[in-house]
């Protein structure tokens, strides 16, 4: 187990030694610690390789320029710089408040970028400004569309945090496919099988081979097979897709750099880096302020009393799972798995930092 | 086998006898029409049944003020006056294209409506503008959130339809459910059982009974099972049911006023009618416009080439499947299913006018 406090220190060194400014390094830690504090280790200290090596593959600019390249009175375009994802992401999704604040909604589609770590980071900053937030982004192609075995698709995730008032707000961040990638990550490096319905292999059979990925298998959309919807997961993380690179002018679909060594960096590109979407919008462009948070406090009381299925002793309200994670993380500590640990050992020693 | 012409006539007449002018039944025609074109019978013609029963009961109101209430630069509320969906959702959509002349982005949320047929239509209003067009809306409560057996949420769809240039546009349009309860409707009309994974008993039960929501049985959201992802399902449906009804001050969840008879209407009420959600981006909020339309017919192509899974010769563009539809049910004619047929002429002998 470690604190918060060391986990905080050790990510902010390892990010100020790659050349971050003492800002950045922050904005990067606070989404690290966020994701592990949230439970979801996916996204937390497991991904600092992924970056480490897009450092060593000179493919960041840890001193970006992150601005505005067009806009109109409610949207905006943002250059990445290629800036580490959380970077450019956090001044996104400032400029998309900003936008609110005069348009009542801000809506802004980011380029040249790289992974952002937890989607949900981003949708949360609106409600310190009472907005509601939403955040996409596309990701390392590594999903099929609907009856396909291309991998042309990221898992494409999709959040929108809600306030309310006596309740926490709503926050829903999922990725849309079945699982996260990282959750494969994560029960690879544990060596563990994972359920059928989350990926196929090359030529399209079902595996629960969590490592598939690396031998040229892919992951099913949200809804798993067409009968059930996979056509209407495929919807999902291609509007994702359109919305975070189309919109933006970054690579889209297969395209998009992988920032995962097993994927090959392609040639040819149809935009700058990987691409993300933001949106902000005010509560009080469309109710006054009070209506609106008892009518959220309403919806989430009605959600709360659902009668749970056989076997469920509780219907939880988006976001919830997470915050009770994060209560009980604050007070246990953050435990790191052996495997990653290692990788962060490498890593310190590089780059003459301390870590154990 | 009906021409579009003689379905088009019967609608029209249907709508103007109980009272619409002239303008809004061809509104609600057009919607109607647009279904079965589609290949959406499941909200076509089927569907006047339950718009006719609504009128009888005194739920709607044919002759509707529907106005803007509350607005921002990019933002109104809508209040539908009871209107028949299709009228409010026809008229939120073109403010949502007007607000985003100037606002670069215009966003509508629309209570007091009514069920607004199929949401496609409002998306695709969008394309003849060359914006992006996106509708949602809630409906009756006949899904049960992940883990629950209650039935608080619709089948709440969701879609994005977005211009292209040498290719057809991308409209995406799907519930977010694995299937839509109009299929349920329809397979119930043939007397046909359905695959398990779409809906369960009142104990949580899995089934096949296409009639168990008249059982006090629920649908499941998309995704199916916890495992696979029903809360994501969960979260986007409950996204629709907040950006429709909590935003606009419509019923949400439970509270959806039911256009389905086997569903009680409640007395408790928590806004008014049933609420939807529209949103129009300008392309050149964003970009230039030949250099986003160019980007998107590069998707496109992307997506048309990938590889098809085992047993598939094909993989879809979102949109290709009910556009390939529409062509070819011009040519052939609307079919109208027996059940539905001996509905209609019902009516049109109530409203003394013809159908055969």
């Amino acid at each position: 187990m470690y604190t918060i406090d060391y986990l905080e220190k050790f990510t902010n060194e390892v990010f100020k030694k790659i050349g971050c400014t003492d800002d950045d390094a922050k904005m990067i830690t606070d989404v690290f610690i966020a994701a592990e504090l949230r439970g979801l280790p996916s996204h937390g200290m497991l991904r600092i390789k992924d970056y480490y090596q897009l450092w060593k593959a000179n493919r960041i600019n840890t001193k970006p320029n992150v601005k505005i390249v067009h806009e109109s009175p409610s949207t905006a375009v943002v250059d990445g710089d290629k800036a580490i994802g959380m970077v450019a992401a956090t001044k996104s999704m400032e400029i998309a408040i900003n936008k609110a604040k005069k348009a009542g909604t801000g809506w802004v589609s980011t380029r040249n970028s790289n992974h952002y770590g937890i989607a949900g980071f981003y949708s949360m900053m609106a409600l310190k400004e009472d907005m509601i937030g939403i955040s996409m982004t596309n990701a390392n192609p590594v999903v099929a569309p609907a009856l396909s075995t291309s991998r042309l698709l990221g898992t494409n995730p999709i959040t929108v945090a809600i306030p309310a008032n006596k309740y926490p707000p709503f926050v829903a961040d999922f990725a849309t496919t079945p699982i996260a990638r990282g959750k494969l990550a994560v029960a690879e490096k544990q060596g563990k099988n994972v359920s059928t319905g989350f990926v196929q292999d090359k030529q399209g059979n079902s595996t629960d081979n969590p490592s598939i990925l690396k031998e040229g298998g892919s992951m099913l959309t949200l809804g798993g097979d067409y009968e059930h919807g996979s056509h209407k997961g495929y919807c999902l993380s291609a509007i994702v897709d359109i919305f975070s690179a189309v919109f933006s002018g970054a690579n889209f679909g297969p395209f998009v750099p992988p920032s995962v060594a097993y994927l090959p960096v392609l040639e040819e590109k149809t935009g700058e880096g990987t691409g993300h979407f933001f949106g902000a919008m005010r509560i009080d462009a469309f109710q006054k302020e009070e209506v609106f948070k008892d009518k959220m406090d309403k919806w989430i009381e009605t959600f709360k009393n659902a009668k749970p299925a056989k076997g469920y002793n509780r219907v939880y309200i988006p976001g919830e799972i997470e915050r009770e994670k994060e209560i009980e993380i604050r007070k246990t500590g953050i435990n790191i798995i052996p495997a990653v640990k290692d990788e962060l050992i490498v890593i310190a020693n590089e780059l003459n930092i301390d870590f154990k």
